[in-house]
């Protein structure tokens, strides 16, 4: 069986039925809550109950999607728990997607100062980012985990078996996230991952894309340094995706929207970085190929700009980004004008794509 | 100058007019804040803005009172911070009470996944208790400091000067914290601080008080045993100030609160940890010369035992009390029933108190 150990928890594969009770009952915790969304609690939950002790559980559920990783779903975690007498030595079981893990994170890292939690992250997304890492985070007015905290958790749980019944767009959500792991730390993994069968991506694959981010965030755990590396296609990734949340009838999923960040970034990494002209091709070429366009009008520049100038990551009021100086390598700290960025989303603009 | 050493911040006193600016100057942040409620905008904020750089920050004001300790309040705090651009490198100053310092800490602690910050607390209770051992919360529901995180400032300042135009009942809220530290853990302290000036504790009377607190935190900072001593007094305690809170027109103070729990929990201490008949005499004479006596009907017995069911310490359901073996020293972990609780404010209720 498979193990990866991350800053100070393990990282399991495909271990829930012969793991997570031992876990459990390791963990000597008065009781545990899963937590999980309408969706993971139709497709997933049956496969994790039917492995626990029915009377040490109870089960708090919240709508699916973007729009629940707010503060008031916090809010409504926070009083299920109270509500339930959970004290300090509970246990939380964050079930699902980025959403449940990023707020169930957040939930548990505040309640009472602080309860144990682990995540069962149920789609490719969350298996290769969102779980990995130890950052919570809930969305105020649309500003992407603007309010969090670093805490890890106790451990990971990835099961391959939740991949095979997801919707292919959702797959490719995630396998956004597994290409830039390979353009930032390891070119031999991007070389091989855009030639594998990207509507299923193997376990071999998830595990070593999750080798990469785990190796990037224990060198840095509270994002001093070297993890702004996993920032990249993430500043205009991240404004086209909040941009998209409040105005599209059917909205960007993160994947789409950092694979169109990355193409602009790619292309700021030419201008500034040292990236070639022929990787920035290459670049380009993949997202487009597996993501088609999307269509960045102009006179949404304005707006975009707003959203950038919130970022997280900016200090002194300067937008700063994460570039490829190659495939492969990166280069952190790069201050970016507003011009700038707007004329990368002009190159993105200009490209030619015909869908098949 | 005095200065103590705490986890990874030092506690300066009577330090601002010498150290704040340096303090700023060192930290090279971007920005600062400073977070007030209108109590202290008007009494001790010119205190500070006189001595700082009027082109390098901005002012949060929340209104006053425990009523603001409040998520909405925090979400407040997280949107003037976002409006203001505020950036990772921020510093975020908390000049007020506990209020104010507990929910600035938990905004800071979660704005970004965490901002520096530093507390200027402006009352007794603030200096000897609140602001020392990076604990941060917000109420919910009235259930005190439900949520919160475990972060440490990056300083404290304690300045005598804004004690001197307290009213004397904030000075007796914050003397209540300062006994209980001799009573848990340095028996001269409680010999020589009952017998000190009380209607305005001396610099000294306060450092000693701070001393003996952050000893305890220092050695048990995320409190998983010794900082349980710190709770004595409080199970009753805080359950009295939440039920006063919600019930009483003119509700008690946190000192008033603590003291009758103080003396409900050296009633529990003699029947069950080995307190002497005559300790708990001299504890009951003390408090209640000081703090008068709350009326505490049976019939309102039943609402104490249910926030007491909630309380944070409890463990499997159980409550949870640190217990006096002698004045000086203290037990944790000592599991009280509902029963022994209730009679503990019987007690209290049948002591004679003649009002001076």
């Amino acid at each position: 069986m498979k193990q990866i150990q991350s800053i100070s928890y393990p990282i399991y594969f495909d271990s829930i039925a012969t793991h997570l009770n031992q876990f459990i009952a390791d963990g000597k915790y008065s009781r545990f809550f899963i937590l999980t969304d309408e969706h993971t609690s139709k497709h997933c939950l049956e496969y994790i109950t039917s492995k626990v002790d029915p009377d040490k559980y109870d089960l708090l559920e919240i709508s699916a999607g973007e729009e629940s990783k707010t503060i008031d779903f916090c809010i409504g975690i926070w009083k299920m728990l109270i509500d339930f007498d959970a004290d300090r030595n509970s246990l939380l079981i964050n079930l699902g997607g980025g959403v449940v893990t990023d707020l169930g994170g957040f939930a548990a890292s505040t309640y009472k100062r602080g309860i144990d939690f682990i995540h069962i992250p149920t789609t490719l997304l969350s298996q290769v980012d969102a779980s990995i890492g130890g950052k919570t985070g809930i969305d105020i007015d649309n500003l992407k985990n603007i309010i969090g905290t670093f805490t890890q958790p106790k451990a990971v749980f990835i099961e391959h078996t939740f991949l095979q019944t997801l919707p292919a767009r959702q797959i490719k959500s995630g396998l956004a996230e597994m290409l830039k792991h390979g353009l930032i730390a390891d070119v031999a993994y991007w070389e091989k991952l855009k030639v594998s069968n990207l509507e299923l991506p193997s376990t071999e694959l998830v595990y070593e894309s999750i080798l990469i981010k785990n190796k990037v965030v224990m060198a840095d755990p509270t994002e001093r340094g070297l993890r702004k590396i996993l920032n990249f296609g993430h500043t205009i990734g991240h404004a086209l995706e909040s941009y998209s949340l409040d105005n599209d009838k059917n909205p960007l999923t993160h994947g789409e929207a950092i694979a169109a960040g990355m193409i602009c970034e790619a292309w700021l990494s030419h201008q500034k970085a040292g990236l070639s002209a022929e990787a920035l091709q290459e670049i380009t070429d993949t997202f487009l190929s597996i993501y088609g366009k999307y269509d960045v009008k102009e006179s949404c520049h304005p707006m975009l700009r707003g959203i950038m100038k919130k970022d997280k990551k900016n200090q002194g009021g300067k937008i700063n980004c994460s570039l490829l100086t190659k495939i492969g390598e990166t280069q952190i700290d790069n201050i970016c004008t507003d011009d700038e960025l707007c004329d990368s989303l002009k190159y993105y603009a200009s490209l030619a794509y015909e869908p098949a």
